[in-house]
């Protein structure tokens, strides 16, 4: 759907880039590492999303005629436009599989590459990785509490424009089953579904009428709005007034939706007033400002809702809006490099690394990752990453690493997976996470340490620096 | 940049659509109206924005193979599938223009075509119209503050995905200068700027080396960064020396940016060893998690900042992340619709409008504007609209009707304008309206009335339907 050109970055990335250039340093090495800082919705985990859309689009990145044309006008040298005429990314990607269950610190990501490349597709990268990780969290939350029924994505009219394309496909990583946007259904291969407006409703003289036509058109897929006028006076009668027609033709209505007022109430009196009239199959849907926290109180109140329709805080992230997730230069013509912070949490961790997590015997995690330097053999204390007097062992435990090369040399190493097994994959992960790290309030916070040898690095270039 | 397609879409407009087909009533005439409920950061306005996008989308939709076979694919009839091959749009616009002043219930913008047509937009419409309006705001909330200093967009990073994109065109309706976007400043032609980010600083062994660099590659446009190592000990005083040297060779150092800390200390603090250094035309940019508060505090503690670079809370329109616009039927085959709710804010303005906005003998607006039917010839008394013992009467004012035709049978009436020039207009609107209602904290409450015609026709339609 949209043409990612290499234009598609911020312009201080184009003006270092020149500076490179123009030193002649443009074919040094560095490495980069993707993380954020604070996970979303003051949660325990997140949802690692995005990460096959950003390969693809790395694969086929280039300056395309238009972007040159306007780097031109903008002031760049000729002799750096033809430069970049032959641009394209070909370095290698380390990374966690799309799907895994992250966490605040530790690196996801590692790019290596000479610093031209790795420095234009940082906001790309940084652009695609926050977003679809923020939405695919907010996703997994509403999993979380709506057990086995349905979720539907409605978001794409209060969308952030054209985010709500990746919001989608994000939605589904993080345990979504469907969606109302058809381009995204088409694109992603994600089942659609959708029901009828209140319009529809309101250009019949009266409901049953509406009602009556849509159920002729859509036999075998037909979900009634109940609320145009009132629901529980007019809207569930004529539901199953047309229910019981249904019936008469070999047919079954589906389901009916309610949209406004107290869900919880009008789904109970709903269901009596469906089942009353033998209509125990049909389900019953809801939609109207949902999020995962009045999705989980209105379970907990037995509202016998089978449907739940998320819009909104889904697609946008409500209340978060952003993941806060930075890019940052660990290594430098083979060396490591700091970026030293007042705030010590905001001080980077130098060197190319490996992410390790562990396992007890029943391979269920123990809540803690370490991070070690790449050619680190063994981990044998791992610590607190900010405070030097906590640390802790790991005997007995399995470690397994979680950054894999994805992309060597601007090529993807394996063929992208589809979106569901990516959607299995993070289901099946989110399972070896205790309990106690996936509940909103509190979560258990899962502990991401450094290694020996890591913790040494890092501290000996504060140091040299603070000398300097 | 992107691919627009009819099927950037809801799944249920189109199952709506087949149900209109399939009853032979796709060629019945349908009215739909966009407004929205509640003004976004609980300010006094909103900036209208994305008009034009929408117009160029619509004047060119339509449902390309991939979609055509999609649609096939998920169920849709042949029969179905090809009158959907020749559908676009062709109905006629009535809108506030862009970059308007716009308040919550009345009608923005209204939609006259087949049921079909006006249908199948309607996901596409909400999706641009209800971001940009309020990224507009937004942009316009921060102008409101930062007086003539410079305002520049560095949100690309953590835009929504693909949203930053439009989020960008919005910022500089609403006010801002430019943008570190390059492929938004491409397109749009918004002036691109950008500085360096740490890890320039940290690719060299010392600060005042990668100073030195940049300001040899960027003569006449250098900003440098201080806060890689520490801002007063290092950076300051390095961009002291680079910017001496400057001097030495005719050119100017032309700011540097802080990034961290206390802002208004630090860029105190800097201005003082600048000036003292004789620098006193170096420009101090600040940026790191500002909004319209921070910006508002800073400046009130009179912090010497000459530019702000704004990022997350920008694009994402931070705290609410979305507009509430919506899309209703207010007319079909002629005949007055309405949705009636609980909650009679929700209950829709009925029939064929016009907005008429109120001005005093200087040109001020009074803060009243009226939604009236479209025929009303003459508006005396306007009533609230919900609460029938208020009204008031608007006698010496002159009135202005706010909604044009601005697309006649799927072709726009005029050709668009320049972003440059619904900025300027977006300002010069502005300026008409009273101070009170721009403030932040409670402001003053613009007044939208409806005319008698529409408050008689909404209340007999909600009679006949309790009657029912």
């Amino acid at each position: 759907m949209i043409n990612f050109t290499a234009s598609y970055t911020d312009h201080y990335e184009l003006t270092m880039a020149y500076s490179y250039f123009e030193k002649n340093r443009h074919n040094e090495r560095a490495v980069f590492d993707y993380s954020f800082r604070r996970l979303p919705f003051d949660g325990g985990y997140a949802i690692f999303a995005g990460l096959d859309n950003l390969l693809d689009i790395l694969e086929n990145l280039k300056f395309d005629s238009k972007d040159l044309s306007f780097l031109s006008q903008v002031g760049f040298s000729k002799r750096f436009i033809d430069f970049l005429k032959d641009f394209k990314f070909t370095g290698n990607i380390y990374s966690c599989l799309e799907g895994e269950v992250v966490f605040s610190t530790s690196p996801i990501l590692q790019v290596e590459g000479n610093i031209i490349e790795t420095q234009i597709i940082e906001t790309i990268l940084l652009n695609i990785l926050n977003f679809q990780t923020l939405i695919a969290t907010k996703a997994s939350r509403m999993r979380q509490v709506a057990g086995n029924r349905q979720l539907i994505d409605f978001g794409l009219r209060r969308a952030q424009g054209v985010g709500g394309y990746h919001a989608t496909r994000a939605a589904y990583v993080g345990g979504f089953n469907s969606t109302s946007n058809v381009r995204a259904g088409r694109d992603f291969g994600i089942p659609v579904s959708g029901t009828m407006a209140h319009s529809f409703i309101q250009s019949y003289d009266d409901e049953l009428s509406a009602f009556r036509d849509y159920a002729l058109t859509h036999p075998d897929n037909c979900i009634l709005l109940v609320d145009t006028y009132n629901t529980l006076k007019n809207g569930i009668p004529n539901a199953i007034k047309v229910g019981k027609e249904m019936e008469t033709k070999g047919h079954k209505l589906k389901g009916i939706r309610l949209d406004s007022g107290d869900l919880a109430y009008l789904a109970k009196e709903s269901r009596k007033m469906l089942d009353d009239a033998g209509l125990n199959y049909v389900k019953i849907a809801a939609s109207n400002q949902l999020d995962e926290i009045i999705i989980k109180s209105l379970l907990e109140q037995d509202a016998p809702i089978d449907v739940f329709g998320v819009g909104t805080s889904l697609v946008t992230g409500h209340p978060d809006a952003a993941l806060d997730g930075v890019y940052k230069l660990s290594s430098f013509k083979g060396e490591p490099r700091i970026k030293i912070s007042e705030n010590i949490v905001k001080t980077t961790l130098p060197g190319k690394k490996q992410v390790y997590r562990f396992s007890n015997s029943n391979g269920q995690w123990i809540g803690v990752d370490a991070v070690a330097l790449k050619d680190e053999a063994d981990i044998k204390v791992i610590y607190h990453p900010f405070d030097p007097h906590k640390k802790t062992t790991v005997k007995g435990c399995t470690k397994t690493a979680l950054l894999h090369k994805v992309m060597e040399d601007g090529k993807r190493t394996t063929k992208g997976l589809s979106l569901n097994e990516i959607s299995l994959y993070s289901n099946e992960r989110l399972k070896l996470l205790p309990a106690e790290y996936k509940r909103f309030e509190n979560p258990h916070v899962y502990r991401v340490g450094i290694s020996e040898e890591l913790r040494k690095q890092r501290d000996a270039l504060i140091v040299s620096h603070r000398n300097q």
